[in-house]
C-alpha cells in the first residue's frame, strides 16, 4: 500500500506535476483495451530515464508494485495494475524521435513514440520501419518491443525483436543497463536485448530503443484470390511460399468473415466463397514484382482458386484491402461479445487448424469468424456470442480452451501477437512444462527478486 | 577432480565406448583454433539428449564441471575445459539433420552437424541458410548458435540468431527444456531460445536447434571497386548500403592485403590500390541484379573508385573473390604471429576506425592488415608481429588493447562473430558496466546455481 509518504517522496523525484492520484486519474488508468478494469494508487510520469531509475530504486526498497505503461492498447492486459501499486506511464514525457541515423539505417526512439509516428518520419527519407500491428496508429514502440509485437508485414519482413538492436533499459533496483549495439553483428554478453523483448514489462523498464530500419522499398501491388474453400486457400498460402514467393503480406478471410462485411457495406464480395486471400508483394523493380506475382497466380491456381485478381492501381488496392480492414468490426453481427485470439500455428498446420476450428464451432454452437496473417501462420480467431448470457459465455470459453489446445498439439503457440499477460495466463501450463515455467521464475528472480515489477502476469506468480 | 567412480557412473549412462580418459583423447580434446591447451579429464560422447539430461544431472550433483563442445574450431576458447572436468562432445553422435520441413521452410537438426552440410542438403531442395562463417566447412550448427556465427552474408540475411526459430536444452540440474516454435510469431513465454544464442555453452547444453530457412535466390553477380584509399573505400560502403543498395556481401581488403595475395600468388591485384570492395548482389530476376550492380556503381564511382567491374561469369567472379578468400593466409608474410580480431563498428565509423588502426600501427610500429565483413561493420584486424620475440608480441598485445578502446568509443563491439570465450574475457569491463556484468552473473546463476557449465568464460568468474 502506497501511502502520503510515498506520494510525497516520489514528488520529489518526478516534480509535483508528475504524480497524480485523484480518482479521475486512477480511472484513466485502470484500463487497456482487454476492458478490463484494476486501479492503480498512484499514476507517475517520469520525465526521463533518471527519473525512472530513482523510481524502481524507491519502489524497489518500499516493495511498493509497478506497471510500466505505454498506450495501454494490449489486448491481454499487460499494462494492467493487477496488484495496485504505481502505473508508470512513459507516453507523456519520453515519447522523443532521438535520432534517425541515415548512415547506419538506424532509429533511436524514447518508448513512447506511436509506431506510426516512427513510420512516417523514417519514410519521409527513403526508410523504412516494418512492424505494424494493428494498433499501429496509437500504440507506442516501448509497448510493441515488450509484447513483441507483429503485424501484416510479418511474413517477408519479421516481427519486433527482428529489428530490436539496441535496448536501454532500468532494473528493479534502479541500475540502468545498456544492451546491444548499432551493429548487425555483437557477440560480447548475453543477448540481454532479446531476453527483454516480449517480456511484457516484467523485467526491466526499457528507457531507449534503438530500431534497424531497411530501404523502403519502391513499387507494392496487391493481388486477391478467390477460393471455393478455406481448405484450399490454406493450402495455397503454404504452397505457394514454399514455392518460392516472398509476398509482404498474406491475409485472409473466412467465408463467415466474407459475409460479415458484405452485410455491412455491400461492396459486391463473393460470398459464396469459401475463403479470400490477399496479398501485397514488394519490390524495387516491376520485373521482380511480376515474378512473384507469377508464382502466386500459379500456386493459388494449382490450389482451387477461382479468380484472381491484380489490382490495376492504388484504388483497386484500396477495394481489396476494404474487406480485410474491416473485417474485424464487422464480425461483430455475430455476437455482442467477442473473444478474439491470435493463436499461431506453423504454415502447413493452416488446414488442419482451421477444420478444427470448424468441428470446434460446430460442437459448442457458437460462430467463429476467423481471417489474419495466414502469411506467417497467425489466424484471428474470433469466438463470437451473446455477452449478456452468462451460458452462451461459458461456451465460449469452453470454445477457446479447446481453441488452445489444438494449437497446442499443431505445434503452435498461444499467441502470436498478444502476448500472455493475464488473459492467457490460465493457460501457461497448457503450453509449458512445469520445469520450463520454473525456469522463467528464475530468470524473473534474477532480475526483479522482490517481484515489484509488473506482478500477476504471465502465469509466473 | 573426476575418479574412478565417476568414469563408471558416466560409463553407466553413455556406454563404456562413449566415456574416454586415456591419454590420446584427452590431448586431442584440450585446444580449438586459439592453440591455447587445458586438458580434460574425460571426454564424454553422449548418444542422445537423455544421456546428456542424465550426464548433466549427475556431474550437477557431484559438482564436475563440464564444457560442451562442437568442432571445437572456436578462436576464443569457447570449447576449452579452462577448469577441467569433462568434455562433452556431440559431434559423434548427435550430428544429424532431422528433418527439412519443406513446407514450413525450417530445418530440425542436432548441434553436431556441420554448416556447410545443411546448406548443401537444404540447397539440393531450393531452400538456403544464408549464415556462412568461414568455418562453414568444418564448424557445427550447435558451436556456430553458442557464439551466434555471422559471416559474409550478414550485411544482407543477418545472422546465426535471425535464423534459429526453437531449441531443445538441457539445463545443468537435468531439465530437458523446449524453446520456440516452427513459426515467426511466437510471444508466449520469455525469449529462452533468444538468450542461449550466443551464450557460448555457459547456461544449457543446446541439443536440438529449429532453423528458420528461405528461398534460394536464383541468380548471383558479383563486382568489385578499386579505391585509391581507404577512407574513399569505407565512404563507399555505407553510402551505398544507405543509399538502397542491399548486397549480400560487402567485403574490403586494404593495401596490406592486397599485397600480401599478391605477392603470394601473382594475380595482377591493384598493389597501388588503397583498398579493394567486393560485393555480391543476388536476386531472382535479372532486372533486380542490374538496377543493385547500378546503385553499387553510382556510390562507389561517387566516392571515388576509380575502376568499377561486373563479373561475366562465374570463372571471373571466382577471380575477384580468390583475392577476399586468400586474404587471412597470405598476409602471414607479415610476421609469424597473427592476432586477430573481429571487432565491428557502426558502418558510418568505418573510416574513422580504419584510420584508428594506421594510428596504432604506427604507435607500436607493427603492421595491422585489416580485411572483411564490412558491409555489418565487421573488420578482421590482424595485429602481425614475430611470434618468436616476446617484446614484439607484447608490442602487439598493447595495440590490441588500444584497438578495443577506440571500438567501444566509435559504438562497436569487442566481437561480432567470435565471442568471449577466454581470449576477450580480460576486456569485458572496458565494453560493460559492473552493473551489466552483475546482470550477466545473476542469469548465469539462475541457470547454473552451481556453476558447473563451461565455467571461466565470458569474464563472469
Amino acid at each position: 500500500m502506497i501511502d502520503k509518504k510515498d506520494i510525497k517522496n516520489l514528488k520529489k523525484i518526478v516534480g509535483e506535476e508528475n504524480v497524480k492520484d485523484d480518482p479521475a486519474h486512477l480511472i484513466a488508468y485502470s484500463y487497456d483495451a482487454t476492458k478490463t478494469r484494476y486501479k492503480p494508487e498512484a499514476v507517475v510520469f517520469p520525465k526521463n530515464e533518471q527519473d525512472v531509475s530513482e523510481i524502481l530504486k524507491y519502489c524497489n526498497e518500499r516493495g511498493i508494485v509497478i506497471t510500466p505503461r505505454g498506450a495501454g492498447s494490449g489486448f491481454t492486459g499487460g499494462a494492467l495494475p493487477v496488484k495496485g501499486g504505481i502505473v508508470l506511464s512513459l507516453e507523456k514525457h519520453m515519447n522523443k524521435i532521438l535520432e534517425i541515423d541515415m548512415e547506419n539505417m538506424v532509429a533511436r526512439v524514447q518508448p513512447g513514440v506511436i509506431n506510426k509516428d516512427l513510420q512516417r518520419e523514417v519514410e519521409k527519407v527513403g526508410l523504412f520501419y516494418p512492424p505494424d500491428p494493428a494498433s499501429q496508429e496509437y500504440s507506442t514502440i516501448g509497448g510493441n518491443v515488450s509484447e513483441n509485437a507483429g503485424g501484416m508485414r510479418a511474413a517477408k519482413y519479421g516481427i519486433t525483436k527482428d529489428y530490436v538492436m539496441a535496448l536501454r533499459a532500468v532494473l528493479p533496483n534502479g541500475d540502468i543497463i545498456r544492451a546491444g549495439k548499432k551493429t548487425i553483428k555483437d557477440v560480447a554478453g548475453y543477448n540481454i536485448a532479446g531476453i527483454l523483448v516480449g517480456s511484457e514489462g516484467t523485467l526491466a523498464v526499457i528507457t531507449e530503443i534503438t530500431l534497424k530500419l531497411i530501404s523502403k522499398p519502391k513499387l507494392t501491388k496487391t493481388a486477391m484470390g478467390v477460393f471455393g474453400s478455406v481448405k484450399e486457400a490454406m493450402n495455397a498460402v503454404y504452397k505457394s511460399l514454399a514455392g518460392g514467393a516472398n509476398p509482404v503480406a498474406m491475409e485472409f478471410l473466412d467465408n463467415l468473415s466474407i459475409r460479415a462485411v458484405e452485410e455491412k457495406f455491400h461492396k459486391g464480395l463473393p460470398v459464396d466463397a469459401g475463403a479470400i486471400l490477399i496479398s501485397d508483394i514488394d519490390g524495387n523493380v516491376e520485373e521482380e514484382i511480376d515474378y512473384q506475382l507469377s508464382l502466386l497466380e500459379k500456386f493459388f491456381k494449382k490450389n482451387g482458386c477461382r479468380e484472381f485478381k491484380i489490382a490495376k492501381d492504388e484504388k483497386e488496392a484500396a477495394d481489396i484491402w476494404f474487406a480485410r480492414r474491416n473485417a474485424s468490426q464487422s464480425i461483430t453481427i455475430y455476437g455482442s461479445k467477442k473473444i478474439n485470439e491470435d493463436v499461431t500455428v506453423p504454415r502447413s498446420m493452416l488446414p488442419k487448424y482451421l477444420e478444427e476450428v470448424d468441428r470446434i464451432s460446430k460442437k459448442y454452437g457458437v460462430k467463429i469468424p476467423c481471417f489474419g496473417h495466414t502469411g506467417d501462420g497467425n489466424v484471428h480467431t474470433n469466438v463470437m456470442v451473446d455477452g449478456s448470457d452468462p451460458k452462451e459465455v461459458e461456451k465460449g470459453y469452453k470454445a477457446i480452451e479447446e481453441i488452445f489446445k489444438v494449437t497446442i498439439e499443431l505445434g503452435g503457440t498461444l499467441s502470436g501477437e498478444h502476448g500472455i499477460g493475464i488473459s492467457k495466463a490460465p493457460f501457461m501450463k497448457m503450453a509449458f512444462s512445469d520445469k520450463e515455467i520454473e525456469l522463467f521464475k528464475r530468470i524473473k528472480h534474477a532480475f526483479d527478486p522482490n517481484n515489484i515489477l509488473n506482478p500477476g502476469k504471465m502465469g509466473l506468480d
